[in-house]
């Protein structure tokens, strides 16, 4: 039997993420207990929580293990089952980690449906970006018809979804990627009102003018200046909900932002989550993205490296966003 | 007749305050036009939010006006009404700026109850500032039994009040002040459970023990490094209620916020509010604190500078912390 290619946590990054970090090692394919399943993984997702997690510092979900295999959503099919959950050939989504097999409990696994999607979009548009997207605007934020809405990010697998969703809510959405390429994408391919490119300068100006009437919702991925500008252009009673902090992850010392009057001139509400705080909001969300998507009215990008091995590169790659859409491995 | 004394805005300060942002200059009485009152104002109230109004920035109310009497709080007695609503001799409560004699729309005016509670009261504890404790405590922060809830400028007009409200709700009430004295008052006659002293030094290790469980609930005064040390103590699910940055409001620079990540880390919802956007919920609070205040469950203290000419000093002496409970000038 073959064995399991593994990605091990092997030390932790100061400031930016280095292919030192990480140690690909061969093990013995692991044996499912009583409850449990084996599983060959197939997709596995890389997302910018993940630089969290290779932090020592409180956060607020338990930290990856050094010597372990790095955390990671992952998608692939059972091979043997200890539950009666599931029998072999079943195609599953969980958490297995950067490995080609892994062992998870049942409880922790939910089948997926691969005839209505490809099995990969259940790390995306139908997973836990999706869903965070989904849940950051629409039950967080709550915009109205008519109200503009700004997102960083904006091409990524969690911002490309939250304009679109903003769309479909009757608003004005307007995003902030790096590069003209993302940029062109967000407005030609994703349908955005405008998209501002935070490499080009001008940023305060090129903002405004894309959102003439003000900022009523603030969708927050990355933080840092571009974060402390926005805020400059917030309208009042508007909502900013604070999804990530991506410039801050790989930073030594977090960026110090001038702006928090404006929090209170503008009787803003913020509100910091986390998507995995609230499952009950899952298969809801799922099901409304799901019938988006078949709809026509949800577009989907994914960038996809091939080989566990590349895995560390592609997700420094993603942390400075040379990816263009959900950053994806292929295990296969 | 006599002449009307005024205190006018008479130029922008740059950073701190200075008397020279005032001029003290004495006027005709003026006479109410159909629908006005004319008042003998008693009482000034003096608020860190004037300091905001005296800027050119985009605010959420309208800036003083250069060379008109400078925006405050008044209660006074009416001398003349040309309105129904009020006759010679009604105690009244308004806005009619740094002035001895006033004249204001009736709708812009209250009568109050000078039987039921001093006169003064009504800028204080039955006024603004106590409705702002209630709004910003009860109703957008919301803490339950058993919390930690922290104020700074625990000994002022509106932190004074959030401290004795959180207990009342049974809540861990930790305070924020400047100086041992103001600290033995907020534990020893006000009856919050602690108080730090930010001048001691050692900030974040006094708050934390403090509040040894971390910190539910957070009423924001100040601003700056000490509220900047308070993010480090939020607990998850927490909630922030942004009523003042008042050591932002004299800085030419603002203070650079470095522990944003929280909001994230911790999910918290942080609010931004001004009290005077929800006049419908201000005499349900007034009721409330009125009951409170005559059971005995809620104590006042305040500061008085008498004289008009005065006010000036007190303003500036207020905005330092030099104030020790309501900062008010008696006109008579």
């Amino acid at each position: 039997m073959a064995n399991n290619k593994q990605v091990l946590f092997a030390s932790r990054p100061k400031g930016w993420v280095s292919e030192d970090n990480f140690r690909l090692v061969e093990s013995p394919l692991p044996a499912p207990a009583e409850g449990q399943a084996l599983v060959r993984n197939h997709w596995l997702s890389l997302d910018p929580y993940m630089r969290g997690r290779m932090d020592d510092a409180k956060s607020y979900a338990k930290g990856a293990e050094l010597g372990q295999p790095m955390v990671g959503g992952t998608v692939g099919e059972v091979l043997e089952s200890r539950s009666p959950k599931f029998k072999p050939g079943d195609w599953v989504v969980g958490a297995l980690g950067w490995q080609e097999y892994g062992v998870g409990e049942a409880a922790a696994l939910s089948k997926i449906d691969t005839a209505a999607a490809p099995a990969s979009y259940y790390l995306g548009i139908l997973g836990m970006p999706g869903v965070t997207a989904w849940m950051g605007l629409l039950d967080i934020a709550q915009p109205k018809e008519g109200e503009t809405v700004i997102v960083s990010a904006a091409s990524g697998a969690v911002g490309s979804v939250v304009g679109q969703l903003a769309k479909i809510r009757g608003c004005r959405a307007v995003g902030i990627a790096g590069g003209q390429a993302k940029c062109d994408y967000v407005t030609g391919e994703l349908g955005f009102d405008a998209c501002v490119d935070h490499r080009a300068g001008h940023l305060h100006a090129n903002l405004k003018a894309a959102a003439p009437g003000g900022i009523d919702v603030c969708f927050e991925n990355v933080g840092g200046e571009i974060f402390d500008t926005v805020l400059r252009l917030m309208n009042p009673f508007s909502r900013i909900t604070i999804c990530g902090l991506v410039s801050d992850y790989n930073a030594t010392t977090p960026y110090a932002l001038k702006n928090l009057r404006s929090i209170l001139v503008n009787r803003i509400r913020m509100q910091g989550f986390i998507v995995s705080d609230r499952m009950e909001l899952w298969p809801g969300a799922i099901g409304e993205l799901a019938g988006w998507l078949k709809a026509g009215r949800l577009k989907y990008r994914e960038s996809v490296a091939t080989g566990l091995e590349n895995a560390p590169g592609a997700f420094i790659g993603m942390l400075k966003g040379q990816n263009f859409g959900k950053q994806l491995v292929k295990l296969d």
